[in-house]
């Protein structure tokens, strides 16, 4: 089937923007303070709403295409079939309602399981992160360039303290000894801001134990645009139907790590 | 001796402005470009020429005062006695360089060692946090209420991956308990940016092994207003004239945290 992408790509890009507008509204002063008293209703309300919006638009203009999105009113999908959105409303949920900052509207499309766009928008900052399959990445109108080569000595890796101490997820001493190696490491609580930025060259790489693909999808697209290597932690490809631990950086830095750290233990 | 803190807030506010300025003109499209092939040099001369800009107009106007910075060009300060300015032209250095973001002009002013004015400039969000002792801090011209009471399950804390793998300043038993236990840590990479955040309620505390008084200077008069507990990890009162471990944040929070994981150890 022959897509015109020109066509996706405009109005995916319309209506995130529009999706943030109805977020930033939300942040009244009287809002603030409900969001103190009761935090998890609000961000399910905005969740679900920003969710729905899309999905509403997305039905009404390309009824064909699928929608795999956080808050479940997407629908069941099995398998990677035709075009298919993977959308997280707020990726960020815990910094929304705490910071009303460091949250993004994710929005990954995919054909047969390729990646096409990636939408990444940090509402709060008015950065919109977007690539196209081939046609490279951007943040606004500024071109991202492709990632340069960086040593582990001089990176900067995006990785929250809770891998390193107990987990159920992954031995402490595994990478542990990275980040006493690597000139520091930041955790900002949003897989789409940390994978803009990873994009962006903010950060050199991201590491996390447990994502759902609405939280990695966008992200990875745009870091594929950048020249960057996108697999779970011990190298295997990420698929938009299973959630996954995620390594997303700078290719020579991805090859370095997964050699030292990850394939020898 | 009398002091017109009036008149002192008011320069050290416009000197701080102006100073954020310059760090914003420097952010051209070919400075960025420079920064990337030579890191280490655009953020000396930054630095170093903020600091002195602070450190001239202090001078001009305010001949008695004296001037603790990071750069060095204050100077040697071996006593609380008097009024001093405590400058860290621009904290978070190293994301400066990277990310373009997530730094901030810190400047505490200190009399008799007791915090009178703290001013954090988050530069690019345009975020002016500002407190005088007993007026209340503000953020650009939003007061910042007293922070409230928070559980540990629903705490959010600055915390570095650092401090719980093998380190040289903390056994990594000690924090690892906590961050399982708390609703999420964060790491900024910018001290001055996580202490204006506890005080804005953004994080409820920020615990780190080592920093500089110009480090934690503004912070702690910030944090001060809102009614936060400022001390070492151990619980010991910083001072301006020693580097020190920082655990700074919500009263409950630090009270309990105290207790049950630092003095049991």
């Amino acid at each position: 089937m022959e897509h015109s992408w020109e066509k996706i790509d405009t109005y995916a890009k319309e209506w995130v923007t529009e999706a943030g507008k109805k977020i930033k509204e939300s942040f009244s002063t009287e809002l603030l303070i409900q969001s103190k008293s009761n935090p998890n209703d609000l961000v399910t309300n905005m969740d679900k709403e920003v969710e729905q919006f899309l999905i509403g638009k997305i039905k009404e203009v390309f009824p064909t295409h699928r929608i795999l999105g956080e808050e479940g009113y997407g629908e069941k999908v099995e398998s990677t079939e035709g075009v298919i959105w993977v959308i997280d409303p707020i990726d960020g949920t815990m910094n929304f309602v705490h910071q009303q900052r460091n949250f993004a509207i994710s929005v990954g499309i995919f054909e047969e399981g390729v990646g096409q766009i990636g939408l990444i928008y940090d509402v709060v900052h008015d950065e919109m992160y977007h690539a196209r399959r081939g046609q490279g990445a951007y943040m606004n109108d500024i071109h991202l360039p492709k990632l340069k080569p960086v040593p582990i000595e001089e990176a900067i890796v995006g990785l929250n303290a809770t891998w390193v101490t107990e987990n159920k997820r992954i031995d402490p001493t595994v990478l542990g000894p990275l980040v006493r190696r690597v000139r520091g490491t930041r955790s900002y609580g949003s897989a789409a801001v940390e994978l803009a930025y990873v994009a962006a060259g903010r950060l050199d790489a991201y590491i996390t134990m447990r994502l759902a693909p609405w939280d990695f999808a966008a992200g990875m697209i745009l870091v594929h645009e950048v020249g960057g290597t996108v697999t779970s932690l011990d190298g295997k490809p990420l698929s938009i139907l299973e959630n996954s631990s995620v390594f997303i950086g700078n290719s020579m830095l991805h090859e370095q790590v997964q050699k030292e750290y990850i394939q020898n233990r």
